[in-house]
């Protein structure tokens, strides 16, 4: 080891001497350990995968979970296969399906509604540890359902419970009551050079 | 039912129908069936959690996956004490730590390099469905890694692989080399607001 090297060495042990002293201020300041509403918004790819990455974490620490898919009607998506025997999971597929599959507005918002009412079932379930409402943004752009009724039942759930929420293009309001936004940006994607949805990576 | 909301149900079904036909088509269009680079970057929360989702995914289509984790070193973090007992995940906590905590440049380099040498052999093993290199991008920032070196292991790999690398900052001929990017942007995060990082949503 040369002294040039040595002189980098201790440059870069002083720059992280003083980051470490910064990063763990802010730690010592967060102290207020409760549930935290979290939404991923934006056009690119991971909005939905990231909410079951913190399933999967969620259930490591033994925790308890429900997923309600507001958008999605099918049951054998990776992720349902992977998840919904789990035995400290409830899964529930409540979506009819796109919209330009389906068609029928009025087959959309029922199962829009019916998808609310049992988010607003686990909403009140002091045992569950967390919720994910997978793609229910799409229910506010469609309106069929309302971001001050679903803001109002967040606030009043219980308060150690995490709500995850996926979708584009989320209201402003629910941005404003959300504690953790990750608007995830398309940069590019596959399927715009020509390859279809794979399973694993897409569903 | 009255004329005025048959209407609107009517130009409703105009619009979807329009709408389908755009996406059949781009569907009918993607046929190259192939293993896909997915690079999840930016700062905001989600990228390492979107990975295990994708690894849910890949499991629960029967697939076989390999973890290398390049910074994190603890191995009782919610994704590794879910996944890493799984019959067909190979689990590797290779980091040495966030820099500003090792404050040992050297160490951190060969912990990094060590990581890439896993990997390295993932890369070539035509039985693994998807190989995920979680937090990879943070060896090119500190120079331990060249992303060349990376670029020409991933065009060299098995045709029917997925890749999925994550980490701030990705380097552009990182970026210009994958082929679905996510820039997932920090819009807030609960840390902010004084919430220190909760189990099962941050780890």
């Amino acid at each position: 080891m040369n002294d040039a090297f040595d002189t980098a060495d201790h440059r870069h042990a002083q720059r992280m001497a003083r980051k470490k002293i910064v990063i763990d201020d802010k730690k010592a300041a967060a102290t207020q350990a409760r549930g935290v509403v979290v939404l991923h918004t934006g056009c690119g790819k991971g909005k939905s995968t990231a909410a079951f990455g913190v399933l999967a974490r969620a259930l490591g620490h033994g925790q308890t979970a429900a997923v309600v898919q507001f958008v999605k009607s099918r049951a054998d998506t990776g992720e349902a296969l992977f998840f919904r025997d789990h035995p400290r999971v409830h899964w529930h597929v409540m979506g009819a399906g796109f919209t330009w599959e389906t068609q029928d507005p009025t087959r959309d918002a029922a199962a829009a509604r019916a998808a609310w009412e049992q988010a607003v079932h686990y909403l009140s379930d002091d045992t569950l540890d967390l919720l994910i409402l997978d793609e229910i943004t799409y229910a506010f752009k469609y309106g069929w359902l309302d971001a001050p009724e679903v803001i109002a039942a967040l606030h009043a759930r219980p308060p150690m419970q995490h709500v995850l929420l996926t979708g584009r293009a989320a209201p402003p309001a629910l941005i404003a009551a959300a504690d953790t936004v990750s608007d995830i940006a398309l940069v590019k994607h596959a399927f715009q050079a020509g390859v279809p949805a794979m399973p694993g990576l897409e569903f």
